[in-house]
């Protein structure tokens, strides 16, 4: 296979595991920049069935978000994706979810700090994008970009996250660990105070390499899963994703 | 396929799918009204299996109630469809609905308020009806109809929900998206203050098109994952709806 | 079939209505009392997979708790069973259930009040029986009954439900309705106050006919979906039952 | 077979029943010791599916963790299962879960005490491990081994559980009391002030034998359904264990 056609099947993969987790269906994309070719794959908008997608399924765009092949639109906030790709080398991967339970922190009035151990993942935060808008054009995008700045994701107020990755592994940890976090202090809330860990014991639990490294094995756990996945639909699964 | 035979198709179809979501079971029920004939459709009511509905199961009633084919009768709310097809010419489908979490807000003591950029699509807002009854009688239902107004929704009182559209891809859509928000809200609610989206902020965000063109594709999505559906009833499943 | 056989074969159903609907399975049992014989018939103890019980698992005792075929033992609470068929004769059914969300009213120190249309079932209320110990004596199923008076159901401290009725049908839906009421008022309750209904309400808004009839809709509802249930326990379920 | 190869076969159960209960996943391992031969034999880290787990999979290292077959290196956290093997004889099985509920009680700040009668397995209480750091080496296993004292489990701050018994009987069942009483604590915590059991009132609950014949039989109501589980990842699952 070519480099694309290992991307394509590997985003495809992505896109899957996301779904199987539901993290992705109706709503959300994932997508991949290759630098050489200055391509964007990007998975496909609101009406496809996310569960069963096939490499072919992927979309292409330019970091104009121009399709370079054939007429298929990409979804409509290709913009989160063209400009965070544009601007950091380390973003190669972008996902763009409405996680259930990381959403509710961009609807809670609180600063997102973490509470389990992976979560330390976020010692630098996961910023707030708070206009009341789908990111639907360069400049949302490029406003988007500069609250991320160097951090690994952002909340959108009312609407999801968006999480980045130097590839798809990595941008698949984060948006599991992040939702993981999130639901876990949303329902340890109930019982009262919540304990967050420190910036600093965050910063001492792992180092890049650790982080690197498990994004990788945690890849690989799910890939095996989703390869055995029936792609039931979750009867009476609730939240939209 | 005639027109009637069509409707029956969809209605079916709308049945599963938001058996499938986990709002129609036990309780529920879905119409869809044609003018021309006068004819209402309905899914039948408490005993019947919703998941493995087929066309062939649908019930016909007139606008007063009355059976259009055999012995077999209408749900016993059959008046909450009927007064709202007869008041309005945008509920041309109508679902009544026990949601799981939209009807925790007809339980807890608050006002809706969206708190997701889908849930703009209520900038009316959710009226509740208080009458601690089902809706059994057409003056029942009229009192429900001056209710809701010119909105998309109704809550009912420790009961459940009642959405409207001008066809069954909307009134899919507004529940779906109804139960989506009011879980949101509620399970946000564990963490602190809620932030809500202001009616001018959701008029902002979609046009009267961009709902439409949405209710569409989300209709798209969820066929496509009925069709696979294997119908097994959600070990487990907790609420009843 | 003799009149035992179709109640053997009724409560073999039941228990697996409950076990495909999460409220029974490690823990809890259910019975059927046929006052001409003077026999019980029970679902067995925590050993036994409840998803596939036949009507041959089911085990027959008196009302005294001693076995009428065979050396099996019945479930170590058995007095539950017993003394309510023996003290009330619209107490033909019994279930015991560690029902994950009607358990937390008895865990949490408030009263139960219906929060939901169909909760007025529950119109004269569910006492809490707050000793810790299970219910393993005559004289302790004799406090339990005291307690519950007429009333169709109780709470047991920190443990689990008793529901009756006059047949399976009833006493199942008696323990659908306290499970969906108690979990909706829970789940509720994270927004702020609830909005109860009065006892009055309760009465008005429905016969001992009308419970009947929805009871017994009710069964042949989830007699169908388990009809068709693949058994599988719910992968990540949770809750002990 | 051999005593070892027998104990391998269980050590597979264990883990496949802790994976289909959702308590063991991408995170977790299980660990059994043979005092005779001195070999711990522990469940794989990360990577790997633990639902189709085999007994060929189970890993055996010395009680310095050093791997007794192979290059295959154990869980990095193995000195949870060495120091408690080696320091106590009735922690023969050692079980480290990120199980979702009883973590959050590692996250609110407060003590956990029993509010299910079940839950009085924990009349000793379950301390909290504070440090913001996995479990790697053996001074952190033995800081951990002296918090525990003689109890039955330990929680880890933002992290998870450890939990202990003389067999994995007892160690699945500690573990998965531990997970159900949590989340009703949780569950329950929303409709306001919990009830607890008293320490007095959980000695008096049950004898050692009694939670010794409970945890045998809940073993043989789990290793039923795990027999017959079709092991599909549930679908939506959520928090990641």
């Amino acid at each position: 296979m070519t480099d694309e056609s290992v991307l394509r099947e590997k985003l495809a993969t992505c896109t899957r595991i996301f779904s199987m987790q539901g993290l992705l269906g109706l709503f959300g994309h994932v997508s991949a920049y290759d630098p050489k070719s200055g391509c964007v794959f990007i998975s496909p908008g609101m009406g496809k069935d996310k569960a069963t997608l096939k490499a072919n399924d992927i979309l292409a765009i330019d970091l104009t978000g121009r399709p370079l092949e054939g007429p298929a639109e990409p979804p409509v906030e290709w913009p989160i994706h063209t400009t965070l790709h544009a601007a950091r080398s380390d973003a190669l991967a972008v996902a763009h979810l409405h996680s259930p339970y990381a959403t509710l922190y961009a609807i809670a009035r609180r600063e997102f700090r973490p509470v389990t151990l992976q979560g330390a993942l976020f010692a630098d935060g996961v910023p707030l994008y708070t206009e009341a808008q789908l990111v639907k054009t360069v400049a949302q995008g490029e406003r988007l970009v500069k609250l991320i700045g160097h951090r690994r994701a952002a909340l959108l107020r009312g609407h999801g996250i968006v999480a980045v990755g130097r590839d798809l592994e990595e941008a698949l940890f984060a948006s599991l660990i992040l939702e993981d976090d999130t639901r876990k202090a949303m329902q340890a809330a109930a019982l009262g105070e919540l304990e967050f860990f420190s910036e600093g014991e965050c910063r001492a639990f792992a180092t890049e390499d650790d982080w690197r490294r498990r994004a990788h094995r945690a890849w690989n756990y799910f890939a095996q899963l989703e390869a055995r996945w029936d792609r039931q639909p979750a009867t009476g699964a609730g939240p939209l994703a």
